[in-house]
């Protein structure tokens, strides 16, 4: 067989198993999967590194369907590429309850899938993580062991999301010439031919922002590899576009929207493979094709042998530390001593600190604890806090360092962030204003459905941060980000909290983590314990005098009020205790006796924070008083804001006795 | 005094309000109305058309200070340009509470303020509605009366976010020739130099999407002014990088990041006022520029005058339809009978739809009634059911339409509508699914805080979207949504329900909506009342049989479940009343004793909804017992899902005899 007929073979092979899965389903996109069958055959056959025996490789090349609707590409690949774990069985339950074949591809669902796609521009700026990654390690651990490129296949809705504009800026400038993106360029969008909203030249728009740009007939095996050639000797990013056909083969639906997103029915199934000259049935693969992506899969294992005789002749301890970097793991005892130094420190002398700045304090120890932290800001370094004493920037021509400026792109920095993550090696912080967390949203979102250890350090997090006024204040965001699955939210009070938050968030291997700061001086209000009070989530900062009548529950800034509220409560005779609560995640996943010790009988409650009460009564139930935010904030200083809005110790005092005349 | 020396006076004085009006404040931002002020100098001294003597003329032409950041030079140019509005003392009472001069600038506050920015890239983007409401009303009113400009000065963070990729993208396809974009380009970011960061060709950027570019230098008022003109005689639409100095004329900072954000402190404003040969004192005008601005705030009297004449031969009709369209007014009566005739054909023919496909039923009938309604879609039009019957495609070339097709572009689609509406005689409508609506929070946000009717169709609204899997499917986006406020957020139960969450969204003149819609099919459960009962929030749908033991709350597609679960309550001799719940917003602004009457009294209360609890305890107590969603979901089909999430009437019926047993 030619082997330009075997490429045929193979893509036809992906396609119908594409074609299948999606009839079985009756759900599913068969579109791309027929559309980029010839792209993919190229990538896998002929230039990929992997191997389909090792699917953890750390210097495997990374592949990413940015256009994660077209999974059973994935899965198809997976399958006839000899993943152990994708068995036909699989293909046969796609997108059904507790399949390894989901509608979109899950990395934590399925072996050999790097990144959760689905939402469009995900993928795409999660890839430009992977990159850095590799260039990060390379830089720390030479490019004999760290040595591999990241490819991207990516639809006309990925290059349409404003994500991916910020993440193209990020590649070009960093020049991550391991890094190829290969448009899927179809020209059809849901709603039909892409001309319908837009006309750009993509092509000229990745030139702009320094990347080399090629288009090919993406049906031309041939020239995908000469471009991919091309692409892979380029000293920066690639954009290969590829001109393809969606739905390829099908006579009745090939170029049309109606083949994007639905099965295409019996009798067009028929129909294509008489148009392709299929033989095979449903879910079954013809030996010829068998073969070719057997020997594919196998391709990569001289490789994979190569760099394993490679990492074995590094010296033991690179070797441990590459290991235990790739596996999650914090430096043993280090980081524990970092944070035990920094909160006896801050005991010792008692300062009125932003958290902002407590969290530089910590940082200027625990990146020295913990060398694979990669911190970042979107271009608010001296407001968040996040470069410590030391940090080396990332330059496009030294990656040696460990501070990464991003730009005013805080959805391409989160999404990069994941993809840091995803690969291994680093773990990931950055910063912006909490306000401006919805920038980011949707690819924090994607972190914690994933389970990736990315920190998000989020400054400036109330009416507190005054002037800017409410455009920059958050008033719903803890509220908001409190409300997705998974997601660590921590709000410290001072200096010795922040350390244990950090501590909290470096610990939790499997979510990521949200750091909520003060731009205002906060009170030390914590001794110096040797327990991490913030684990539990929520803790009795100060006991009442005698059996208590109120009971104060505050987080952050809010808490020194609570504390200033108890003294004017306790001079009145009302024995009143403080609660502090870090985190509303680790309180309410503690058991029921603990919660309700912590939360106590008194018979007036009281929560306080600068931002709405939802969210809340999980703590302190509905009845209980609150004083906080109910509205969008107001440009003016901070003080008078608190005063402005009633959040003060008076409002507090009057709200707890209010409680107390109605129990 | 030579035009060139008026034009620096004139600058100067907007460098040295802004330079005295930080000062003051002891915060702010010099640094861009410094460099900025030759810019706006040109521009509104030479080429806007407006009338500051009627600052809500309909014909002027909208000017959007996108780096919001650089308020004080929107308000020295009012102040400067004879605003009755804004005298010396707003401006010495800068970032103060209760002031016209807020941090950032917010059109709700200060009259000649088209629109609240600071966050980064929004102003762009919504500029981009802006011009097209006007090409869409020149389609319906003629450019006899509407011809009118958009010009907005735009920094290097608005062009770092994605969110301006989206609106260059749509702007150049949509060919808008009347939208100029001024770039500030001054190189200079919060933490330093752009360089840093990134490295993009901007002018290759906007022409590789269809935009004329030009490129000048900013401090030249004659170039600048010919880089107008040839600007406003492209048939595209236009950026000028206008390369400027930040704090131009600061001795030790200007070109430096340090004058971007700081007061200049006493020392610094006296090297500058030495520099510019500015002899005036702090807050004083000079009679030269005073009158030179004086001039320019008058220019477009005549232009005023020579439109109101055209108006005023209009037509009565016309003029009429104008009138009511710019005030925001809905065609008496003509809403109302459209609804109502919705509901009562939806109760006759007793169909099971899903509310996705209600709500088109819904906008075939008043999107004739209220022929100003703009509809459009992110890439989803037959999903999210937003075109009407008969409604035509806007296209670049023909804007005599009424369906935008966005494109995969949510953040610049929700920024856009926010132009349409702040423009004003349009109303602006459009969908997504609910899970992406985070993608375009940012702007959904400021539409709450400006308070601007734009409606927000989000579809496949739960775990009832099915296959798709968890990344489409919105968990906790109830909840985020529901904590922005000022954002009215309607979850409809069936066609009825649907009608009825249209109405309050078109009548909901200063707050915009989200109507969360099922893909799934949902019965018939209203009949066709009179009364609007989704105004109030919630209401009794089912009475229990005899005296309620088990209340039973839910939204959308739950309702029908809490019904079956009525029923199975009910044959075991527990009398249950179902309670739907379409808005919390609605509900909560109601008087406590309606409040409590809808509640009711029964011993055991369960909420039911497909997500989260978050917020639900405002609603029914956390005492209350409820059905939803408490981690991400799975990709199967929809009915499994829910059997496999335990929402099901079973359950219900489950949770309310527990809640029973407590009692």
């Amino acid at each position: 067989m030619s082997r330009r007929d075997l490429h045929d073979r193979m893509a036809h092979a992906i396609r119908f198993l594409a074609i299948d899965a999606v009839e079985a389903a009756n759900s599913g996109h068969p579109g791309l999967p027929m559309g980029a069958a010839d792209i993919a055959t190229v990538l896998f056959s002929e230039t990929l590194k992997f191997d389909a025996t090792q699917p953890t490789w750390p210097d495997r090349d990374r592949f990413i369907l940015s256009a994660g609707h077209g999974s059973m590409l994935l899965y198809s690949l997976l399958h006839l590429l000899g993943y152990e774990s994708l068995p036909m069985d699989e293909l046969k339950r796609f997108r059904q309850l507790g399949s390894l074949t989901p509608g979109h591809p899950e990395n934590f669902v399925t072996p050999g899938i790097e990144t959760t796609t689905g939402p469009l521009g995900q993928g795409i700026s999660t890839a430009v993580g992977f990159a850095m990654a590799e260039r990060l390690m390379a830089a720390r651990f030479s490019a004999d062991i760290v040595d591999h490129r990241t490819v991207v296949i990516a639809s006309d809705g990925d290059l349409m999301e404003g994500i991916s504009q910020e993440a193209i800026d990020i590649a070009g400038h960093m020049k991550l010439a391991k890094l190829t993106v290969l448009w899927d360029d179809n020209r059809i969008s849901i709603d039909g031919p892409t001309s319908l909203s837009g006309s750009t030249d993509q092509q000229a728009r990745f030139a702009a922002s320094g990347w080399t740009t090629l288009a090919v007939d993406g049906h031309d095996p041939v020239a995908i590899l000469a471009a991919l050639k091309t692409a892979y000797a380029s000293d920066k990013p690639t954009l290969i576009a590829c001109r393809t056909v969606i739905g390829f083969g099908s006579p009745a639906h090939a170029g049309s929207s109606k083949v994007h997103g639905s099965p295409l029915g019996a009798a067009e199934i028929e129909a294509t493979r008489k148009a392709l000259g299929w033989e095979a049935g449903p879910f079954e693969v013809p030996q010829d094709a068998r073969d070719g992506w057997l020997d594919a899969g196998r391709k990569g294992v001289a490789a994979r042998e190569a760099w394993q005789a490679r990492f074995d002749a590094l010296p033991e301890a690179d070797r441990a530390e590459f290991e235990r970097r790739m596996r999650g793991e914090l430096p043993s005892a280090a980081l524990a001593e970092a944070i035990a130094a920094v909160k006896a420190k801050a005991v010792a002398d008692g300062n009125a600190v932003a958290t902002r700045k407590s969290s530089e304090i910590v940082l200027d120890a625990i990146t020295k604890a913990v060398p694979e932290m990669i911190g970042g800001s979107a271009d608010l370094t001296g407001s968040n806090n996040t470069r410590a004493k030391g940090q080396k920037a990332v330059t496009p021509d030294d990656f040696d360092g460990t501070f990464i400026h991003w730009g005013v792109r805080e959805h391409g920095m989160a999404a990069a962030m994941n993809g840091l993550a995803l690969h291994g090696g680093v773990i990931p912080y950055s910063g912006t204003f909490l306000a401006f967390a919805d920038y980011s949203r949707p690819a924090i979102r994607l972190a914690a459905l994933m389970g990736e250890r990315v920190v998000h350090v989020l400054t400036h997090d109330s009416i507190g941060l005054g002037e800017d006024g409410p455009t920059h204040q958050p008033v719903e965001h803890l509220a908001a980000l409190r409300a997705i699955p998974n997601l660590l939210v921590m709000r410290p009070a001072d200096t010795v909290e922040t350390a244990e938050c950090w501590q909290i968030a470096l610990e939790a291997k499997d979510r990521p983590s949200c750091l909520i700061l003060s731009r205002q001086n906060l009170p030390l209000l914590r001794q110096a314990d040797a327990e991490n009070k913030a684990a539990g989530g929520a803790y009795e900062l100060i006991a009442a005098s005698s059996e208590a009548q109120v009971s104060l529950f505050a987080t952050g800034s809010e808490l020194s009020l609570a504390v200033e509220a108890r003294a004017l409560l306790e001079a009145e005779g009302v024995p009143t205790r403080v609660v502090s609560v870090p985190s509303f995640e680790l309180f309410l996943a503690r058991p029921l006796a603990e919660r309700r010790a912590v939360i106590g009988k008194a018979p007036a409650k009281v929560g306080i924070e600068a931002a709405i009460r939802m969210g809340w009564d999980s703590i302190i139930g509905s009845d209980a008083a609150f004083v906080g935010m109910t509205s969008f904030g107001a440009s003016a200083p901070a003080k008078e804001l608190y005063r402005h809005f009633g959040i003060t110790p008076q409002a507090v005092v009057g709200a707890a006795l209010e409680q107390l005349r109605q129990s």
